[in-house]
């Protein structure tokens, strides 16, 4: 299906989600306005992306520079570095605000909920479960590390508590030295 | 001003203010429904907390079962311990919940932010920060320990990230496995 629009189309579509999700809010957010915004016809939306859930988690997908399935540098600290190198400063101050509008969102929309997990959060942790197995296979890590099974739990909890506990967003500068001063020596790296 | 109320008469209106706060949200909360609710005059409530984003931030810090400041065991894992067996695993469920309502209304909210930030979150770090110096006086944490600085954006991080990753709210069992995991291995104890 993604087949039947051009990879720029599909990144116009998934901006003026975006935008719309900026301006109005989930739970305001209409395909009607996304179909008049965007110059498509509806019928067009709900082939490619099926409901308003699922677009708004591809939209979000969009965002993110890089995948975390497709960094192998050969070293987790080589992986570790190739990720947060890759993170855009404005991009992820942009971020922060969408996602703490998204918050109230999730909690009534389980559809939503559903949308992010399996598009969103889940192949990020798929992908980070991946470059862990191998920094184990390499030797880097012990295998019976128990930190291994909390680095999710790291990464995101860093990311939602800066903007809590210093009214700032994350920018790369803070994910080198959280990673460095938490990440790596819990998993003594 | 606190004595104009005795303790069990300020714990039922603190209460109150958490059932309202389950039952409608915190934008649909007034003052009157919690007059209402716990037959007292608007006139006592705006003496007592001056608004209702401090009763409720104030309502909030009730269900704390303790103080980070007020423990001091003598060793960091001591005071851990007594951290998280003070946890209560019922009010850490129902907490989730109440906090993921109100996570939208502090995004509204500059006022309930604020009250937030002041009464709940910085009197914690404060205490954590207390407790950490201790152990850095006492020689169990190295001075220079770059981790020292992140050890709220490890619990905070943790509290909000499990209900996000695995759909479960953080019981003490959790707490311990990361404490010992993440915590005391990045602290270097």
């Amino acid at each position: 299906m993604a087949g039947r629009l051009t990879p720029e189309r599909e990144a116009e579509l998934h901006g003026a989600v975006l935008d719309l999700l900026r301006e109005v809010g989930y739970e305001a957010l209409t395909m009607d306005a996304v179909a008049a915004r965007t110059r498509s016809s509806k019928a067009t939306l709900y082939r490619q992306w099926g409901s308003k859930a699922e677009l708004v988690a591809k939209a979000l997908r969009c965002t993110q520079p890089v995948s975390v399935a497709e960094i192998d540098t050969g070293s987790i600290r080589g992986d570790f570095a190739v990720m947060i190198q890759a993170s855009d400063d404005d991009q992820m101050a942009k971020d922060t605000a969408l996602i703490r509008g998204l918050a109230h969102a999730v909690h009534e929309s389980p559809e939503l909920h559903q949308a992010l997990r399996d598009l969103l959060v889940d192949p990020e942790i798929t992908g980070l479960q991946a470059m862990l197995r191998r920094a184990v296979d390499r030797g880097e890590i012990a295998p019976d590390c128990p930190a291994l099974a909390f680095v999710p739990h790291m990464l995101i909890g860093a990311f939602i508590s800066l903007p809590l506990i210093e009214d700032r967003p994350v920018d790369r500068s803070f994910l080198k030295a959280f990673t460095d001063a938490v990440v790596f020596p819990a998993l003594g790296v």
